[in-house]
């Protein structure tokens, strides 16, 4: 696939969302819930926030797609994303995993990492430091930053990729996606992302919305993060600072049209197989 | 009452919010807390998220009303909001129910089918699904929205008041309240509303305030809801999109005077008795 | 040290912030989690916020500062804050307890008298009846409000603080802190600040942000609420109401340069040692 029919397919993943309106079921962290609540309806899809293990699985039946943020975890929200996750991996339903300050403690590396081993993961999109901590290619992560970074996030992302059996992106100022056979780049964003809580945390909701409505993972993958990227790049332009940021990149999102992220979204096709 | 009585009790209930500032107590879901706090401020009102069962009942006996919103719920909550509710009938303190997701999993539909048996409540806030779920009128609720809504809207929110004791509202493009005699609707709000999440959440923490001076529960529903569409209104003209409208509809209540709501508050009644 | 000295300093310890970038470990509550994280990210710091007890002394040990904010206290989380505090102690990590609410219920009063008892504190943030109840020198607080704050918050800040064996603040319109010998007071903030929820939890984690890189926690205290204060004064300035207001701050904070600082920190010493 070249560059420019990823493109293509991302305009018409957006149509899709707005046109299905997936349900996108999220067990979540505290910090983030509302803001990736709105990420979900601003892209098109519907969010559900729902984390005991009295219902997770009857609600997972009911999505287009699952996303696991273990970002505020304890035993109790561990075991019930567990409980979905194989439950949606039992139907078919797309899970996304964002492994919030893996490498940071024991016990969210642990976590992480028996999720990757018992549960069937379309995609894992992390910092540098998470990534490299889960799949051992270095990195240091303090709290949830990554503070130092693997040194090449394509061979890192890729490796990853082929030995966990899915699709891994590592996001950043360049984001890299990679299936284990093709790597793709994603250069929207604006640094602003840095200083506001959560959007790496709204990087995968967005992820998982495109999932819902698109087979191919790594396009998902691609496609959410060019169209994410790209209304943050445009909501930059209506504010004066991090703060005001955010609801303008809510608006953009929102007013995103599939013509307009067809031609703005920057993928680059890195590892062509 | 008529449609003027009843513009004028709302802008009177809205200054009395100011002039009394009561506590409303909200055990209430992660998603929400924050937006749900804020709006209780901008109308005036006092707000306290507080959910343990070490201190529900000694809090709600501060309170001039209680929110009961199992949005995220889990064992150990609905337990302490059975144990607020139960103290707050007791103390005469109105309570507030907003069954989200009713419908949705079984969890949540028998959840809030306890409340409704158990508990005595003034006002019941939902979306038409989660209403038709609960009453057996029909609908279908997927996740958190309201898929298919029920044929009367009207009709099911009456016989839902009857047959539970109490006032019911469905909210959606126009709002219907009744008390199982008389129906009133309201015609305020923006359509942005249902772009952001948490604003059925909002409009319950609404009603709340108004019934923590309002004894007439159909008065204060009604009159809430109006306050609260009105400040969507006047938001949106300020707004580029659903992410800076939050914040501008947020000004909009806090600058809301009581002139402003009588005269901008489009109620109208549909069944006198 | 005089009123020059201390608005320096605000100054270099903002311009250590940046360079720097500590971790600042939150255990704090619903309500704020998102904004508290922003608040540290946009005066250039490092938020985690990790409450399980399977992690809490893992992660304190990697942080510069620790947040003990129980405002949606449950007992869980309540033992996570007493094992992190104990952590933190014996590393001569600086510990800052808002202790939300106290007075209002029994279970939160005790609970943080607890925290005062059987943990070495470093600085305590709390709103004048909080800080009344806590002391035993009256006040009243209903719900997380102060209805009636104590007379003399000087002389009770003073008599804390020697008490307590720390640093004490009394946020409100005149900010009030002691270590028991000396006793500043800042004067920058803004009315609206009393119109947004958590801006008293803001205000604590802005001083852990502080106390990462400043030893005097008197100087950490005065410092960080005057940088806080002034990017809601800066905020208001472009705001039309306390909702669009919380975005503008965000900017001004992110936005603050050590000269805007000290030049803007009102800041005065009420009673030199």
């Amino acid at each position: 696939m070249d560059e420019k029919e990823l493109r293509a397919r991302a305009a018409a993943d957006l149509e899709l969302i707005r046109e299905k309106r997936p349900l996108v079921h999220q067990i979540t962290n505290y910090v983030v819930m509302n803001i990736t609540a709105n990420i979900t309806l601003l892209v098109g899809a519907s969010p559900v926030m729902a984390h005991t293990r009295e219902e997770v699985v009857d609600m997972v039946g009911l999505a287009g797609a699952l996303v696991l943020n273990p970002g505020t975890l304890e035993p109790a929200w561990v075991e019930a994303m567990m409980m979905a996750g194989k439950r949606a991996g039992e139907l078919g339903i797309p899970v996304v995993l964002d492994p919030v300050g893996a490498g940071a403690t024991p016990y969210r590396t642990e976590t992480n990492l028996k999720f990757l081993e018992e549960l069937d993961l379309s995609i894992i999109r992390g910092n540098s430091g998470e990534i490299g901590a889960l799949s051992g290619a270095g990195g240091t992560v303090v709290g949830v930053d990554s503070i130092e970074g693997v040194a090449d996030p394509a061979e890192v992302t890729s490796a990853a990729a082929r030995s966990w059996g899915n699709v891994v992106a590592i996001t950043g100022e360049r984001d890299i996606i990679s299936n284990g056979e093709t790597a793709v780049a994603v250069d929207n964003g604006h640094r602003w992302l840095t200083s506001v809580t959560g959007t790496g945390c709204m990087a995968t909701t967005m992820i998982a919305s495109f999932a819902a409505v698109e087979e191919d993972h790594l396009v998902a993958a691609a496609a959410a993060l060019a169209c994410y990227g790209l209304a943050a790049e445009i909501g930059a332009g209506e504010a004066g600072g991090p703060g005001t940021f955010q609801a303008a990149m809510f608006d953009a999102l929102y007013n995103m049209t599939p013509e307009r992220l067809e031609e703005g979204a920057r993928i680059s096709v890195i590892t062509p197989c």
